[in-house]
């Protein structure tokens, strides 16, 4: 059994995850969220709360996960989203073309359907599964289609990302912050993607969350005031000139480094890859087994202007992708004005407004009305899009619905004058920090979970991080008896008053509880016993250490929560017991 | 303007709700919520969450919104779930084909579609637009179909209520409960509709979000153990007789009454109908305007035992639904039992094991098995079926295989046996709350948007509940110079750090200020002035009453805190000031 086996058969035991629809033999790339993966999903998802609406101040919006066409003809998703299909013509069965002729060609992505095609033929590759001859190569869109109402007359598709929302709603985000940039936006929930066939249990989903932050910034200016609080963060860099240059390899580095070296492209995506770091930090990611990789050329977005992963180690899968920071440039939105046909560029004023000289030309209307007839108009229009030296002719020509017409001097007048400019208009650029909550979810999982052996057992242990943990504390009857159970309620109900997650567990030996909260990561249980009736105090007993303290019943709720914030450390949370 | 474009227009001006894909013209039934619309929903989802998983203890679940189509064939979503559509063969219009008819036919969705398609001939109508022929009447599924992976092997749907979740994660669920009744695990997430026009704004969405509980309970006891928590509890209770009768009205009596009168069907209903009641308060609705009314026979679901719909009165649209509690029976497992051949019943011991008498059989194979050969099984069998008074003639007659056999009675012995049952096999039923949140949202804030005239101006206020509003406090410099602006933004943090949602404005006059956050419900303004850098004082202004105080700035974090919980009262907060 490798790893990830282990920690999905925990994972589906203890209810974290759970492969969906199992009672109708269930579907690939679908699973559910159990009794404690769904609270732990939720605390990473106000984790990441806690970072970019709270700290950095976005604003959070919800949009509906079904969209119409015309978002996804300018995101590009509607001609680009689509993965390379070959069907056999034999049994049917359908593959990712690109995917059979992997072991040919390297990046297969970079060949066309005909290519591809080519390729299996000349290299006799048949249908795995019965040897069939292989059908040309057809485009399918991995957008999940449905249907608008009634009829087919208006398309819907499940968004496959969160983003587009903030996008198309910039206008009003724009005026929800007064007209002023720089600004973000963020939004957590579900996307889509219709995988042909998903392998790789829940690291590839065809349903997913995200969170996504879209940073509207002004593109003349891409540093960041915060810069300073994580300039001096060290963390392993694996650029593209790394990746490209023979023996290669991440190296470790400040940010301020990265920057300053031109690593990463600027301060503000540094800024956010910084973030990005921290938050998977304080979410239980193993350090050394997280990474930064800047994308290369050939796999950046055609319009990025620098793209990083953060990528965690996983023990089957090796690098995987957690969280995308990327400099999408005005892409998006210069997408959406040409689809929408509206302005969404942003008046962006200046320090100090400036002066500047403008040539100001002003026909004799009076003079060329009798000369040009129906025709002055255009001739006094042609005459205001000359430049200075045609004017300082003293016959200018212009020419008028496809005719040469020489005018004289004294028919126009012009001049120089000095103009006051206050600002411009910009179309701002967009820095996107996006996250894959399941993948950072199993992750935590993997990156928590280990074993030892104690008392020649083996100790199953998540050591997740108080933050995220989806039980806070056990609280245990040392024997399920009635005067051990009826205090153990009452401090049960006590901390539950009190915010804390609390399970009351008196079903089975003490041993067993301890490690059945091991198994789930509860960080501390509290066991009830005959001593409690006579001095109210209790065990709590430390998950990572197994340590034991004893401490009084009346300042449990305090000593836990101080615990859970790691304001105290556990020796000092009571009088330590000899194990 | 009506109350709900006077709701929609403060909604959508200040960021609460906004028509979705307005940049593409929009699509019907489809919102965002905004930058104060997303906190809000979200609030009154973790309010919800504090009733139902923290309280009452149940487990929260993730489940796709995807699901395959056995789900629906089970729940009758398939073949059940759909409006009765007409097409005009003219201009190709769609139109709801009970809704044609309502003017003549009371209640339309009991006939068939051939009786509304007589009913239409019958009665002359045609196409509303063009006056064109109508067509024959068929169905259309109000589900959203889409297909999972490549080509239109395997339908997805996406669901039409979170409830399926659970109930085929029913044996999980068990599991996870170590096999004991009662328990309940709920949802929150998005559901849809494919509504075929909808037309009521927010009230009727394709896309909008549900938070339901499931409770599995044993049917041979629907008492429930904390009923007398909520016993007193009065509420406007509107029961299918007094709608039946003559001048019946809806009528305030207690929870206990309801059940002791044998209003609503039993304590378990009615807890949850009283709890229902309470988190409704708590969101902010008008307790004059909600009142709960019973399913009359003709609309409830067929299996259903009872059910009551929690209403609100809303200006435009009258009395709308916004909760349904009902009790399903044991419909929903029995259904997925059946479709899925697996066994979902619940082994329920009984108090105390219960002694049974019962025959015990045993045909003397040595003696039968010469005599009747490749029969003597069957006719062993056959033995085994008789009951105690056939035994026990001399000559016992078995019929085998169309075959009269006769068997003396020294061939067979037989005995009563004493035998220990501990328990019986249950499939459980359920009661389920089902809770729509869109609407919640909005009879939110309707119910608490008034105005009012101050110094000859109108002023709008939100007066939304400390639990859900968005912003907490607002913290405004008299004037935006930096003297005042740095301990503004001071104030800004400390209050930030201690997880008040807090909004810092500087711009424009006080008075507007005020105003500006009045008509988003922010409960307590804080303003800095000259007299704070002086003495550290501030002035906090009441939303509601618009009385000011005069407070401490060290004190301030505890003093809003205490009156964001509603354990201080506004004149206790600091030093009254004369208005």
């Amino acid at each position: 059994m490798d790893k990830y086996e282990k920690v999905i058969a925990l994972a589906r035991r203890r209810g974290f995850i759970w492969p969906a629809f199992e009672l109708y033999g269930g579907a690939a790339g679908f699973y559910d969220y159990g009794p404690l993966g769904a609270p732990l999903k939720r605390k990473i998802e106000d984790l990441w709360r806690e970072f970019f609406v709270i700290k950095e101040g976005f604003c959070e919006i919800e949009c509906p996960t079904i969209g119409v066409e015309d978002i996804y003809v300018a995101s590009g998703h509607l001609s680009g989203f689509s993965d390379p299909l070959t069907e056999c013509k034999e049994c049917g069965e359908i593959y990712r073309a690109d995917h059979l002729i992997k072991h040919i060609i390297e990046v297969p992505d970079a060949l066309s359907g005909e290519e591809i095609y080519t390729v299996i033929q000349e290299n006799d590759i048949f249908c795995p599964e019965c040897s069939g001859d292989l059908s040309q190569i057809y485009e399918f869109n991995l957008m999940f289609k449905t249907a608008i109402g009634p009829g087919s007359r208006q398309a819907g598709y499940l968004r496959p990302e969160t983003a587009q929302g903030m996008f198309i709603n910039f206008p009003r985000l724009l005026r929800y912050y007064r007209d002023r940039l720089p600004f973000g936006a963020v939004q957590i929930g579900k996307s889509y993607r219709n995988e042909i066939s998903p392998r790789q249990g829940v690291i590839r989903l065809r349903e997913f969350s995200q969170a996504e932050a879209e940073i509207f910034i002004n593109p003349r200016d891409k540093s960041h005031p915060r810069f300073d609080e994580v300039e001096d963060l060290k963390l392993i860099l694996y650029s593209e000139e790394d990746q490209e240059r023979e023996g290669g390899q991440p190296r470790e580095m400040t940010i301020k480094e990265a920057v300053d070296k031109r690593i990463i492209a600027h301060q503000t995506l540094a800024y956010y890859v910084a973030r990005t770091y921290q938050f998977l930090m304080e979410a239980g990611l193993s350090r050394d087994r997280l990474r930064f990789r800047q994308h290369k050329k050939d796999e950046m977005a055609h319009y990025a202007a620098d793209c990083w992963d953060a990528e965690a180690s996983l023990e089957r899968f090796g690098w995987i992708e957690l969280v995308g920071v990327a400099d999408r440039t005005d892409y998006d939105l210069r997408s959406h004005m040409a689809q929408s046909q509206t302005n969404l560029s942003v008046f962006v004023p200046f320090d100090k407004p400036r002066r500047q000289e403008k040539l100001v030309v002003k026909p004799d209307m009076k003079k060329l009305g009798p000369i040009f007839r129906n025709k002055a108009k255009a001739v006094a229009e042609a005459l205001k899009s000359l430049d200075i030296e045609e004017l300082e002719k003293e016959t200018i020509s212009v020419v008028v619905d496809g005719e040469t017409v020489e005018i004289g001097s004294d028919l126009v007048s012009f001049e120089m004058v000095e103009e006051t400019i206050r600002g411009e208009e910009i179309v701002p650029h967009v820095i996107e920090p996006s996250f894959g909550i399941d993948r950072i979810l199993y992750t935590v999982l993997e990156h928590s979970c280990y074993e030892e052996m104690v008392d020649e057992e083996t100790r199953t242990v998540l050591k997740l991080r108080p933050k995220v943990v989806p039980i806070q504390v056990a609280v245990l009857p040392l024997m399920d008896r009635d005067e051990l159970m009826a205090p153990a309620e009452e401090i049960t109900d006590v901390l539950k008053a009190r915010g804390i997650y609390v399970e009351y567990d008196s079903s089975g030996s003490i041993g067993r509880r301890y490690r059945r909260n091991d198994e789930v990561g509860t960080p501390y249980s509290i066991t009830v016993d005959y001593k409690t009736l006579e001095d109210k105090t209790v065990t709590i007993r430390d998950r990572d250490t197994m340590a034991q303290v004893r401490a009084g019943v009346d300042e449990l709720p305090d000593t836990i929560l101080a615990l859970l914030r790691e304001e105290l450390e556990f020796g000092e949370a009571g009088v330590p017991l000899r194990s």
